[in-house]
């Protein structure tokens, strides 16, 4: 199985970071082959722009979705988004490894998406969820939150994890692209939890992300290149 | 009434561009004292690191927290992190002006709240949601997105909007910081819509944040420096 780990955490000496080398080193030492693409350490900019590509389809409007779906048909992204790209097409597994940072996944990872699952490349019109460019592959979201377990669920301050505080990673961003799925893995209260805490805490990420990698893919019910199906200059333009 | 509207697209011919100037000028001719963030055109780095301070707490370990609180306590933010939030602590009512991307803010809005709304001036422990720091002012969110209205609400495929889609932005952002938040304004289908249905948008967001603006604040309900109620060196250590 082919897994690929994006993990963003500013600090090689966080939990974070231990989750990630967890995650990775067990996966690996069961025989899947498993790239980690660590957005802090490789200095990811997570802002869009015409910095995303090597073409340009509009001089005059930058309209990011029309230089998608350009870069898309003419091979013309920036080295850096290429690169992920094909990290992600190889991928049969994607696990996100983050810190909870104002409810929501960190800028620099919230840019990947956007950035990486671009339109042409991770979905199209017509091409989203039940129809999504990912469907028979899986997705897993691993993080830390500085809440206790009594601060999620319905009613409770934080909300519930699935239909709230991840419905925009998970269902709108995951989902939308075709992935199936996994229970996330949350470590709470990770400031302050001791050290057999984490330990327990690594211990059950690992048996999870065992378990993922196990279970089956199916890559021929996904599309391989979107644009294919949409006719050139479909796309709208959106100002 | 003091106004921030914090905009973020990259693209100044945008309609989130004419949605930003059109609440600008209405604001502005009714007399209130309005200030834009321009974070494209300002070109705002959404990323945290230790580049958000001229100071350090930890030299070994880069915890986010304890050199937020660290900073807060001796005024070493970094110039663009002080200048935002002079900014904010100026606002009676702060707007968020943003496309929909990837189901939540760009990257470069999410980054602006992790690195501008820090611990020590943000929130800090037990000053949080009814305690919170901003009680008393006003904030709403004004987007575009691609998705009709159809794509919205309990049961629809994009979700429902205050408790779902907006979720992380609304009440683990705004509301978290102790914001009330106004009713979200939306111009749906942005893409799909003709000039006669984006000026009768820009005529009702003018009409919303009039509106909004006429509401009266209370700025004595928030906590003007949050670290003085919290001993120092009592926040924890998150690694």
């Amino acid at each position: 199985m082919n897994v690929l780990i994006v993990y963003a955490h500013p600090e090689p000496a966080s939990f974070n970071a231990a989750m990630c080398t967890r995650a990775r080193d067990a996966l690996t030492h069961a025989g899947h082959k498993v790239v980690v693409s660590d957005l802090y350490g490789e200095g990811f900019n997570p802002v869009a722009g015409r910095h995303d590509f090597l073409s340009v389809a509009d001089g005059q409007v930058f309209h990011y979705q029309t230089e998608q779906a350009h870069a898309a048909r003419h091979g013309t992204y920036a080295p850096d988004i290429a690169r992920e790209q094909a990290r992600v097409a190889d991928a049969d597994l994607l696990i996100l490894q983050f810190p909870l940072w104002w409810g929501g996944v960190p800028a620099i990872l919230k840019g990947w998406g956007e950035r990486v699952f671009s339109y042409g490349f991770g979905y199209a019109d017509g091409l989203r969820f039940q129809t999504g460019v990912f469907r028979g592959r899986r997705a897993m979201v691993s993080m830390t939150s500085g809440g206790t377990t009594a601060r999620f669920g319905e009613g409770a301050v934080y909300g519930e994890l699935k239909r709230q505080v991840l419905w925009q990673i998970q269902h709108l961003g995951l989902e939308y692209m075709g992935y199936e799925l996994e229970p996330p893995f949350v470590a709470y209260a990770a400031p302050r939890t001791d050290d057999a805490g984490r330990a327990a805490y690594l211990d059950e990420l690992e048996q999870r992300v065992l378990a993922a990698a196990a279970k089956p893919v199916d890559r021929s019910l996904g599309i391989a290149k979107p644009l294919d199906l949409v006719p050139d200059g479909a796309w709208k333009q959106q100002r």
